[in-house]
């Protein structure tokens, strides 16, 4: 089934990250896709516009339908085909609103103290930097990591962030911790995540999607404070 | 079953009234609820942070089970309890692909031109406004507004914004087409959109779920030279 899809995607995107995982989880491994280069600004190309007139990745097709919101994607996926490759919404009630909870709640971790952070550091020179207001910033990113590690420790060991097994959450939560490392977080502070993350870089659908400009550039070290 | 449930929310939120309105559209009117007050930061109270420790609204409970974030607790509805009310995910193919894709398009709405114009004339004393970058906003939100527009031309006369039947995508599209026409938006330059908006503001479950202070309190004319 894999053929009938096609993915535009670009490195490092925590959406297009999240849509490839759920892409490979669900066993359509060997899509077809096109990498394509944020810092050239391919987005913009005339044959993604023609498909999302926004010009944002993930573009996704599967046969004529154009999806390209990466949570639509991924519902699509798990929707469309429920019982090929792995199941990633559970059927008990109460592990699927779980799930969905975790889902949507990782927006809290992406969007919130994480991007005032990043904002503040790319927007303010060095010597303009106020340190109250990192400090400020850093303790909220700890607070915001601290609520993770706990529903991690609750679940226990061999944690997922959603229960004992992966799920659509896993999708939309291991790119932002992946990315929060990348950035410098010294994950060790949070012992809970840091197994979890080590735990899930075995993963082969994290494997096999983990971002290509990674393995050559290292990156900004804006959380090493946190 | 509405008994089962207790919704603490805020008047005039985005997620909040999306969160009403699927409640409302899937037979749950008379569901237990409490207003709490932005203003004053209730959402920070005791109550409210045992149950979600960010203090966000909306905050949801059903029976023992919270859930928090408004796609979670509208997704979560329509799974759990998908024969009561109106269905809010078609079963057809492509009609599902649709309306989860506009679902979570409304996000570009909602975080995109409208956000920029509000921040840049919240944060910006009336004699610094550059009238350039007020006018570079002004046709992004045309443009953002122009898709939408097209979304539902295409579908034709009494179109909802995913096809021809109310659906999940409507129940987060409405409240942000609603809150424009509040900023001062003149919804009349986009007919399809002020067709949509007159059609839905009769509809019962918008009616039970109007922001209450909107009755009292006209909106900031933000919107206004869009």
């Amino acid at each position: 089934m894999a053929e009938t899809m096609f993915l535009y995607w670009g490195s490092g995107s925590p959406p297009c990250w999240a849509t490839m995982l759920a892409l490979e989880e669900k066993g359509f491994s060997g899509y077809r896709n096109k990498l394509l280069s944020f810092s050239k600004k391919e987005q913009k190309r005339e044959d993604v516009l023609k498909l999302n007139p926004r010009g944002q990745l993930p573009t996704f097709k599967d046969g004529d339908l154009v999806i390209n919101e990466s949570k639509a994607i991924c519902l699509y996926l798990e929707n469309q085909y429920h019982d090929k490759g792995l199941q990633l919404i559970p059927d008990g009630h109460k592990e699927k609103a779980l799930a969905l909870q975790r889902m949507f709640e990782v927006q809290n971790l992406r969007s919130g103290p994480m991007e005032k952070i990043f904002m503040y550091l790319s927007s303010t020179p060095e010597e303009n930097r106020d340190q109250k207001v990192l400090d400020e910033h850093y303790s909220q990113a700890r607070n915001e990591l601290g609520l993770w590690e706990n529903y991690l420790k609750e679940i226990g060991d061999g944690a997922f962030i959603a229960g004992t097994n992966f799920t659509m959450a896993d999708v939309f939560f291991f790119p932002l911790v992946a990315i929060c490392v990348r950035l410098g977080l010294q994950i060790e502070k949070f012992p809970a995540l840091l197994d979890y993350y080590k735990r899930l870089c075995d993963r082969p659908s994290v494997q096999a999607s983990w971002p290509p400009h990674w393995k050559d550039e290292p990156g900004p070290k804006m959380l090493n404070a946190v």
